[in-house]
């Protein structure tokens, strides 16, 4: 599949839309097949014993598989969440940026559908996978 | 099954180990199947348009879920959630509260399973579904 | 919500379009609430040790869920299940029968989002619980 | 990580311990980082409109990230299935074999953790994905 946007451009729409959230969050990678966001964990993110919370691996699944969507449709559309599925694997060190590699499987006129693996930067042990549905909404005439 | 802690109990618990996160939310009602979590929304919940976000929804449905565990077993372990299945049905109004209600459906030796339904106080409207499983760590002899 | 079609209409649309897979289920219950479907174990849904199979019971959930649609909607519509997450958390004995009760919590437009969980009669201990979605087509003018 | 079982030991652990069910089922690929199963439809797994059925493309992907757990452990364990999430993306052609790519992201003491993609052989589009976790029971001494 074709990207319409460019890591430029998706930097670019996440600096600009969104807000407080955004500031923990870059655009690492763009390539055909994904989407990389870099989270670097701020003190909210993090957890009792030092750890990202789960809620903000969340977070980084969430906005991350929706740029991997900009990245496809250009900003046209308010995509919103339908299903997350997460699996928390490996205990992530707050003091490391998490990697989210984010891959839309299945582009559909109505739902988007894929998957986010997240990493420590330079690691190839996986610390979560995420399965991501959205529902895009229908186009205006 | 039984509780080992109250409403007061596990409200307490909430406010002295939850710092910021727990300032959103509070318990509302504990009973022998489940325990209700009180999401009041604060700025940094609130997207775009007005809704409570998904990431502040999977906060509540994981840490009401981690309530209902600890109404069971006391503080006496770390657990830690490995799955969460969520699906978003209806955008929530930012302006009102959230309502988890948390209910264990399997307790065993090493895994804690469950669901969270969440909905607006007053309506039977679900918003929200979660699917939980904690991994409970093994007693320390 | 109301029921279009009752226990007699759903039997009997399960007798006659589900062929052999209908064969090992029927309706158990109908409610305003839920649809109950009832699953007694053929020789090929029991796994080595004597529990009925997890692709068995995810089966169950699958078929329970399109019939809880169907009691609301009617047989206008082919369904297609988009995303099922099914929590297995008790070893079901294969000598018994299975009820899940399948309960719509939204119907939407394009998505049926709800749940499933698995016991046996007269039981409450949870075998099993399923969040299921559905892709409803479009209706055609 | 390094696999114990190579593709002849599991193809004939297959053959011998999976009955009825492993007829369909044959290993496709090993290697370091996953396990291919290629699933043959028989009659019983096609839908009304000849489709691969949901309960079957479930049973590949369950059946399949057993074996890639057999490949790294070995025949030692009972591992039972406890959690899966599935997306069904494209309906799957009755006529045509599926191959279910099972990669174990994570193999820890109590739990394992990964996915399966299912596709058609020579195709790169996926066909649903599923997140997989089987409990590992506990060494006996």
């Amino acid at each position: 599949m074709t990207n319409v946007m460019d890591k430029a451009a998706l930097q670019d729409y996440l600096s600009k839309e969104f807000g407080p959230v955004g500031a923990a969050l870059s655009i690492e990678e763009v390539t055909e097949q994904s989407v990389t966001l870099r989270l670097t964990p701020e003190q909210h993110h993090i957890r009792l014993g030092g750890t990202v919370s789960g809620p903000s691996l969340f977070m980084l699944a969430d906005v991350g598989f929706f740029f991997a969507i900009l990245a496809r449709l250009g900003p046209v559309a308010m995509a919103v969440t339908t299903n997350a599925s997460i699996d928390f694997m490996r205990k992530p060190d707050g003091a490391k940026p998490v990697l989210g590699e984010c891959t839309v499987h299945k582009l559909g006129r109505t739902l988007a559908v894929g998957q986010v693996l997240m990493r420590n930067p330079g690691s190839d042990k996986v610390l979560a996978q995420a399965s991501m549905t959205y529902a895009i909404p229908p186009k205006r005439d």
